[in-house]
């Protein structure tokens, strides 16, 4: 399969990229760099493909599984590299569940299936950066 | 450095990430997977960030170099492996330059630059992907 993504200088630091489908995202930088914070730079935008990655991952397992969350977030953090070209050495992705009485071993086992099996963003990681995952419930 | 980023499920196949300013992105995926297309998808926003960061780069050299551009867009193509995890084995990039009388040696020049020294993200896919890069310059 073929992706494409257009990206658009829009004047300064700023640009829209777009799919097929027509949706947008905005990149921009921060002031100390010249831009204006319009977007996300795109180092964080990495961070949010591999979240979005592996999010997208374990609700579909989830709602198979039929665990109900009440709510579902993950930390991302990058650490990069002093030198340029500054890249990701090591991720670490926290999960955080909440819901009530959460069944924690089926939602290691949907976290597990994106890490080792599912997430191609995460497989792409995984060849620049030492990549960590934790599981946090929170149990209502 | 270390980046963070914070993505939060927003229901059905939807997430927000975003970044300590306030920035959001939002990741969904198509219908076929369940989705509603409200955001890129999360391989698409790899090359979003590809795109973004390369464009960065060069936006910024050649207004060190004095050099005008009127337009300037970016075409990313990236080809998935067929099976999971799957993740782009070959990745191109189509820089346009549009402009007056274009100095496509400088332009060049400024390329060159960012895949070769400044891009962390180019670095990063160059761990798992074939990447090409190609200049296309419409001079007017």
């Amino acid at each position: 399969m073929l992706n494409k993504v257009t990206t658009h200088w829009k004047g300064n630091k700023q640009f829209e990229a777009d799919n097929p489908n027509g949706k947008t995202v905005l990149i921009d930088t921060s002031p100390e760099h010249g831009g204006h914070n319009s977007g996300l730079g795109p180092k964080a935008m990495m961070l949010a493909s591999l979240a979005g990655c592996s999010g997208l991952d374990v609700v579909s397992i989830l709602d198979k599984m039929k665990v109900k969350l009440s709510d579902f977030r993950m930390d991302t953090y990058g650490e990069l590299t002093n030198e340029h070209p500054k890249y990701y050495h090591k991720v670490t992705i926290e999960y955080h569940f909440y819901g009530e009485n959460l069944d924690e071993k089926k939602i290691e086992k949907a976290v597990d299936l994106s890490v080792e099996k599912y997430c191609g963003v995460m497989e792409m990681f995984r060849q620049f950066a030492d990549v960590t995952t934790q599981n946090h419930f929170h149990s209502s």
